[in-house]
């Protein structure tokens, strides 16, 4: 008997940025957390026990802050990229690195209609995020949005799908639909605008999930990521994962009322969960 | 030895209401959760098992659905109120009721720059509140806010405080600022427009957040209070509690980098809490 | 327009502290979590940003490791108190300081049957808790247990209950009844060994749950206070909150099978909750 | 511009079953969570909505309770294959069935030293886990365990590492080490008792853990992933995911107190995850 390691990765997760871009009074804020992992010829560190090519995860973490400092931020892939370039400038051990970042948004107060300089209020809980993977086959970025929560109160049903004896669902053709989406999508061409490309698929993923007459979870998807590809040229692929948080119409005849499309009860669990990816050509 | 029932009081937690106001083709949205309590003359109950005053906590959810078909929802304040008063009308056992109503925001969908009749985007973490309490001593109610989170880059600071062998945090008169507000507060007048009024507290909260030249979370808080009882009238009392949301200066010094306040780490653990009630007169 | 500061607090959560006790070759270890608030004489502070009187957080944080170190940690009350105390003596700014700990449990790791030296496996949930109260007019304390988590799978109904229109929940029975306790006792005199103590009541609560032929959630709730008082005479008074955490038989009638008690399914929301406080005499 | 639909897959998430098992008197106590994803011939419900090869995720749902009904859970392994293959045997429009389980501990109340017949006590964070994949390339399916939090107090250093100009973590050969073990490994054989071999591989990580003079979380890693392959026969492959839950020594200097390994603080964030793969032969 022997155990033959196959596959190693390590890094530092929820590595906390917050930067302020000073440009005079007026500051920017960025809220970032970053993920890094690197991958390559440690064993000697599992096996055995010998540190000496294992760059610490707290330098990981050190060389987050010193970029940001020394580089600023600027789009978020291309903070991921220069990350990941500098993991594996670092030394020969690792033979891929991957940089995952997740935005938070913040908007900037305003005053008496004006913009305040330097005082925000938190966003809602969707993140922007990016991530790069790096090794000797070459480069892979992916953009992505998490927790784009959208919600329509009608112009949704699902109907005539399949039936055995252990399916109670009725069928509706006016229903709450309600998601919270999970878009990944990668860039075919190499001068993409990151973060004009990014407003752009996320305000056609919501256009479309709004203006879409759903036949199902599934249907409303399709019709997304196909907006996507047909209106931002750059993208090339999108994966979508869009759990449904039903909404489950209450029964009130019990009290003598009728409830057309009036008063639900959102409810977490259990939930479906569908997912789909498009590619163009 | 006897053990006496000194306090009592039940109810049901988390009732997840969703409510579609429907104006032809326009719908407008609620989200709201809500939170019941009854105590009173319930001592068979929980001495004996005698449950024959016992209004079951599954009536009270049902009774939230039918009240929201029936009348509608309407202000926060108005529908915690009318649920106490349906509680406290069902029979004698309960002496007192108490409603606890959370609102979720959404935003309207916009395409194109014109707002979409039925589709909506999650907002942010932030909830609106209110609660009811009614008994024979007559009523108490507030408004509130719950993670309205802010932050600033500038115009805090934190000196000159009490210092002894334990102490090791320096002064700064520079430092980022930011909490997740939590307010109630309590009109004094009875004739109050629930929804424009909260709006105006909202609005001076952070607006007074963002001015406010701070020499400590204490020095802010007050300055929050005082601005929403000299601007809204028709605020009796407001108590704040401001976590401190710790941003740290990363020293870059060991990599041979100044940092000019550029580059922060967020830490959750541990935090400051500061409270304080600031009252009319 | 004049506003008062009708009530000031504040101090620092969820400072984590990690304590190894080491008698030897077999160390022991605490896992707590401190809470410290202090109120009193800091006016200035809030309102005019005069921070002299300000023992800042970050020195409470201090503290609680320097404490720990110089003496131990002891029994989580008698913890508590020594670090109320000590916020008290440093300055007679606050006049009063509440203290609350959580513990939680690790298990030592047994090899071959034996119990390891210096090696723990993360228990469950449950988290021990004490606060402590300190002004001028005296110190009160608190011991407590939080999120205690018991099922039974019989010997629990809920019938005759007050019904109205509004009614749609069946009587049964034969229920599982589940719940987090939530408790908290104050001790008569002043010797209590708070360790044996704790260990006492915990078992009452569990073994009273157990044993009981349950009504309601509130018949259990009375009768494990009950138990409490009877069997542990140091506990004057005991406060208990017990949320219904709801499992619902599964109606498999449609799928043309019974359902005797023996699959449900567990539901997060909506939930009750049953509190109530019994004394002794 | 076409977009074509490369990858699909739905199903079910978070379906709670807590099933009774009665032997008499004495009743068992199984509380699972279960996830469905089906993938296949799903092309016409995105792309068009027509939902007729579509079995709802309610329908999903249903088949949990009445499987659990008819045949019992078991062993969580064996509960997870039958589910899938209940999937596939639905319909021919899925070609690939994924079922997910996960199962939370409960202890029996132990009244007087002996065993309650039908009270539990909720058990740690810990989950046992299984995991099926069904399609026609034939069935893969792993064991494993989450979530299971253990700490040494010693017998744990990190010295020697690889440094640059961005390292300022200093080495050390006593620190705490702490993480919360997730498992995942498959089986070589036909013929595994689930339930021992599962026991066996918890009680191996823990030894080993317990037991092992690490030098680094990857090196403590590998030791346990190496014993269980010693130690467990029947187990093929064992992917273990580690999180390093930093415990920092205290800087007590500034108060003119030592340190030695007695008090920490447990940080939550950022934290180092390691990784590794062990395969026999």
């Amino acid at each position: 008997m022997a155990a033959r390691l196959t596959a190693n990765r390590y890094g530092k997760s929820a590595v906390r940025l917050v930067a302020v871009e000073r440009d005079g009074e007026r500051h920017g804020l960025r809220d970032l957390t970053v993920e890094i992992r690197l991958s390559g010829d440690f064993e000697a560190a599992y096996r055995d026990g010998d540190n000496r090519r294992v760059y610490p995860t707290d330098s990981m973490k050190n060389s987050v802050y010193a970029l940001a400092r020394r580089d600023g931020v600027g789009a978020l892939e291309a903070f991921a990229r220069r990350l990941a370039e500098h993991f594996l400038s670092r030394s020969s051990a690792p033979s891929a690195a991957e940089v995952a970042v997740s935005e938070r948004p913040w908007s900037r107060v305003e005053v008496s209609g004006r913009p305040h300089p330097h005082a925000f209020v938190g966003g809602s809980e969707e993140r922007r995020t990016a991530r790069v993977e790096l090794s000797e086959a070459g480069a892979r970025g992916e953009s992505g949005i998490v927790d784009l929560v959208v919600l329509k109160t009608t112009d949704s049903g699902f109907a005539d799908f399949a039936r055995d004896e252990l399916t109670t669902l009725r069928s509706t053709d006016d229903r709450i639909l309600a998601t919270a989406v999970e878009a990944r999508w990668s860039y075919g061409g190499s001068a993409v605008d990151f973060d004009a490309a990014w407003r752009e698929v996320r305000r056609h993923l919501v256009e479309a999930f709004a203006g879409h007459r759903s036949r199902s979870v599934q249907h409303t998807l399709h019709a997304m990521g196909e907006r996507v590809l047909a209106e931002v040229a750059a993208v090339e692929e999108i994966q979508l994962r869009m759990p449904n948080l039903h909404h489950l119409l209450v029964d009130l005849s019990p009290f003598g009322m009728d409830n057309p499309n009036q008063v639900f009860v959102a409810t977490a669990e259990p939930f479906g969960v569908i997912e789909g990816t498009l590619r163009r050509g």
